[in-house]
């Protein structure tokens, strides 16, 4: 997770120019062994470090709902793993088998995060897809570079149906497909 | 939800010239007691009624994820309510509070089901949002119509987050607002 909000934060940052912050806390400060990251991007400067009243809230586990949730704004989205959130939050949530289809498709659950990051541009636009590329190539093992790239993709696909509608949804799989695999 | 069904037949074969089938079930044959409706839409003659390989799923209960999820197609959608599903789907879904939104919105529990119709339209495309207006106008009795169009605006605003992203989905609240409510 942490790994995925630094690629998201540089995406934005060196790819796109945009102001970003970005922190991550590990154990107690996260409130009990979990980890979690947040990245502010704005296109002003950002005056205060810390994330408030949450845009995007993506939960790979149910104590991450369980803890986060109350966090997130009004209006925002939450984005949620659906094989580890056993229980559906009462706030509207996007649910995809991130880790599932990332067992699947690429053979192992380490690439759930970047599935995530794909998924995670297609739903909000936060960044663009191919910022996301570059910012995975900075940070990945070359060995790892076209696994990372396939697990982007498949998220960015995996999207689809949730962000484009059903006939759009078809349509831009196939085009997602030509665009982001290599 | 046989209501619901209706509208979205009548708004898509009525007021869209386009080929429907909708057929509902109650008690033994929805398998316990539970009702569940299947709408058809086509742009081509429809040669077997039956509905297979779902695009979209409406699930207001946990007996309905619980008994319907397996006949979602692969890359279809499912849609949710966040408050009486207790259990995250293992498949793509989108969970969104239709009746608690009805609840607090419009003080009964009873919009839901036209709540639902806005998002399902903004999420799906499957109808235009206008079509489901003349169908509720028509099914409708007249005392409740302003307050069925206005759970219609409601469900249309909710789905926005999920369906336009982050920016796009502020604005075309706006929008939307404009346009759906009297």
């Amino acid at each position: 997770m942490i790994l995925a909000s630094v690629i998201l934060a540089e995406a934005a940052a060196v790819y796109e120019g945009r102001e970003v912050v970005q922190t991550q806390s590990y154990g107690p400060e996260a409130r009990g062994g979990a980890s979690k990251a947040d990245v502010i991007i704005s296109d002003r400067p950002i005056l205060y470090p810390k994330s408030r009243r949450l845009d995007v809230l993506v939960c790979l586990s149910q104590q991450a709902v369980d803890r986060y949730m109350a966090e997130l704004k009004q209006g925002g989205i939450a984005i949620i793993d659906a094989f580890h959130v056993k229980e559906c939050p009462l706030q509207s949530a996007v649910c995809l088998p991130f880790s599932e289809t990332s067992r699947r498709e690429l053979g192992r659950e380490l690439f759930t995060n970047i599935v995530m990051l794909g998924a995670l541009s297609r739903l909000t636009e936060a960044v663009e897809l191919d910022s996301l590329k570059q910012a995975i190539a900075r940070r990945v093992p070359p060995v790892f570079l076209d696994t990372n790239l396939r697990a982007l993709a498949i998220g960015w696909d995996l999207a689809a149906p949730v962000s484009e509608g059903l006939e759009r949804g078809s349509e831009s799989r196939k085009e997602a497909g030509r665009v982001a695999r290599p």
